[in-house]
């Protein structure tokens, strides 16, 4: 069934958008609907023909921002009711194997969303076979681009030619590597920065029950924090989960054994190991390198009106220094404002996950908290200054 | 005449230096001192057949470190003696057209020397024709490498031919916009970061006198520091200025008319009027455009034994923030300590500018600096808050 366009009266422009991931291909249904002639281009081959790769990041989690785009698309009833499993809360193992709860948003009960990556993505591909103004191309490498004059030449990838395509707007959604923005680079006050953080990640599995349920409460984001390195768990619908240790690579390439790994693992992960399965768990380990993770950073996302990047292509990795000692102290000022005005205080945390406005509008709040909080601690400050100055001269020389 | 290679138990390597700039021609002085065959690739014509393009930069202050390496290549004694015009100071213009000067050293009284920055090069290259292990290759363009393999492919933008070469040794001295770093950050860990400062700069002159002398005193370097915008002249040895105008482009954009100009520059740069003339000013502040300033960092700066960047394409400018509060302090009490201890402490500008002291140790030097002034400082400020106290206690108490 052809889905009607809405915006006949607009101006209905030719689009290529490069990179059919998540981003991509959640552009191409946006821009589907609104009646835009739509060619997405992909350099891996079609993600639905394609089997899992072992040790590549198979699930997210969705939050309210991820729910507003599905459901503007209308993919949202089926992800969250067909698909995801909610999480309330992270739940904290500590080393002795003992848990706790910290739940996300206890003020207003929302959940975030464990769902499976590949299978988002490809439903996102299947619904754009529901319109006829969408053009799909997998195995297409872009190897050369002229964003000014919309101008693009792709290597088919199976069988070595070259093809040149021309748009009246590019968008790149492919990605931290962006091939894109690579192309934006070569203008003239292009800022741009990559930075590797020491920190890598591997996948490991934990398997479903021998009943076909899940081995650890389901409806939580699991969380073993360890200092400089962490470890968590996603639920999958077939009830077995996805494990990600993050850990500086230095640290990987110490546990070059089978006996290291597993004396590593007792130490820090002890209640883990039964839960993976100590064969598992080794040849998971050593059959993959861990992967790095890279912070990207640019300035401007555009080139005039012929081009524009985003997603990963834009502004790739948000870390949170949840460690440090000052933001846990931000966070439980935040937390205890937030209880008591929720209406008036909204953490970054929450605006980014739990809301939908927009982004400069998150930042924008949190430095007018910045501000009021620097104030309110430097009267306490004060406050407390004069009242020991007080206290010390009562003591002393009344 | 071959110069006789003073290292011929060594290995011979077969080395490529990309660029025959500054860098580069000395890199490859260097390397043929040492016997190594070098081939030296650069994308322009040969500078020496190159009339001198109006509103580049053409004249650069040298130091100590940039007279040590042509001492080292045998060309210092002709630069300073023959070429070079000495500074001894920063000459400070205000705007009612009074002067001051702020001596560059005034401890061990070097100078820096203004040298036309064509004529260097032209020099560089030149010296290096005395060596028959040295090739030059003009208008090759870098189009493609794969610097594992120590291969590379050059366009001749010439003829249009393409010529593969391979090399022991690839070095990249091809400046900010590096064709060797960019095939550098294909492989992976390599941090990169470009970021365009607000300010662009622009070449004016003022020209020399009617006798064939200066319109200024000769032996400083000229600042008219103006807050967000400042102006600066060094010596030509044709007794002209160079005069290189830094400003945020917005302002650069609204000095859009001829009155515009002339009002600015008589509401900040009144004296200069008369020695570039109001004529030669309009002429050649809209005879070109103000350039762009990018600031660049990356790390590593080297792929294995096989590839190395040097130079701008490694690290290009380092901005003195010498307008900040802060850093007038800190040079204030630099200078005081310097004068007192001449051998103990030597600033950071100091052993920059005025010793051939590693970077690394520059660097070390100014890290043990600032834990001595920190707790100084705060010796200093208990010590004020202590005096205050017993201060107030003997006023109100006793």
């Amino acid at each position: 069934m052809a889905v009607q366009n809405g915006y006949s009266n607009k101006k209905q422009l030719d689009v290529i958008v490069v990179g059919a991931g998540l981003v991509g291909s959640l552009e191409a249904l946006y821009l589907a609907k609104r009646g835009h002639r739509v060619r997405l281009y992909e350099f891996r081959e079609d993600i639905r023909k394609t089997p899992q790769a072992r040790g590549r990041s198979i699930n997210l989690a969705l939050s309210v921002r991820g729910r507003r785009a599905l459901k503007d698309v209308g993919l949202e009833t089926h992800m969250i009711k067909e698909h995801g499993i909610p999480m309330s809360g992270r739940r904290i193992h500590r080393t002795d194997g003992s848990t706790y709860v910290i739940p996300y948003d206890a003020n207003t009960k929302q959940n975030i969303y464990s769902v499976g990556r590949n299978y988002l993505n490809g439903l996102l591909l299947q619904e754009s076979e529901q319109y006829e103004n969408v053009e799909r191309y997998f195995n297409h490498k872009l190897i050369e681009s002229n964003l000014k004059k919309g101008s693009l030449t792709f290597l088919k990838t199976d069988t070595n030619e070259t093809v040149n395509v021309t748009a009246d707007l590019i968008i790149g959604a492919d990605g931290a590597f962006s091939a894109v923005r690579k192309a934006m680079m070569k203008q003239p006050f292009f800022d741009f920065s990559q930075k590797y953080i020491e920190h890598g990640y591997l996948e490991l599995c934990i398997p479903p029950a021998d009943n076909g349920g899940f081995l650890m409460p389901a409806n939580y984001l699991h969380i073993w924090p360890r200092g400089e390195f962490m470890m968590i768990a996603l639920p999958n619908q077939d009830c077995s989960w996805t494990v990600t240790l993050f850990m500086p690579f230095t640290k990987f390439k110490n546990l070059d054994t089978e006996e290291k790994l597993l004396a590593f693992f007792e130490k820090y992960f002890p209640d883990s190991i039964p839960l993976i399965g100590k064969k598992k768990l080794v040849e998971d380990f050593f059959a993959v390198s861990p992967s790095p993770l890279v912070a990207v950073k640019c300035r401007p996302y555009h080139v005039e009106d012929k081009a524009l990047i985003i997603g990963d292509a834009a502004h790739a990795v948000m870390r949170d220094l949840v460690t440090r000692p000052s933001y846990k102290l931000r966070k439980a000022m935040d937390d205890f404002i937030f209880w008591l005005l929720p209406n008036f205080w909204v953490p970054l945390y929450n605006s980014v996950t739990f809301s939908t406005m927009p982004y400069s509008r998150c930042i924008k709040n949190r430095e007018w908290q910045d501000r009021v909080l620097k104030k309110f601690l430097s009267i306490v400050g004060i406050g407390a200054l004069i009242g020991g100055a007080v206290a010390f001269k009562i003591k002393y020389y009344s």
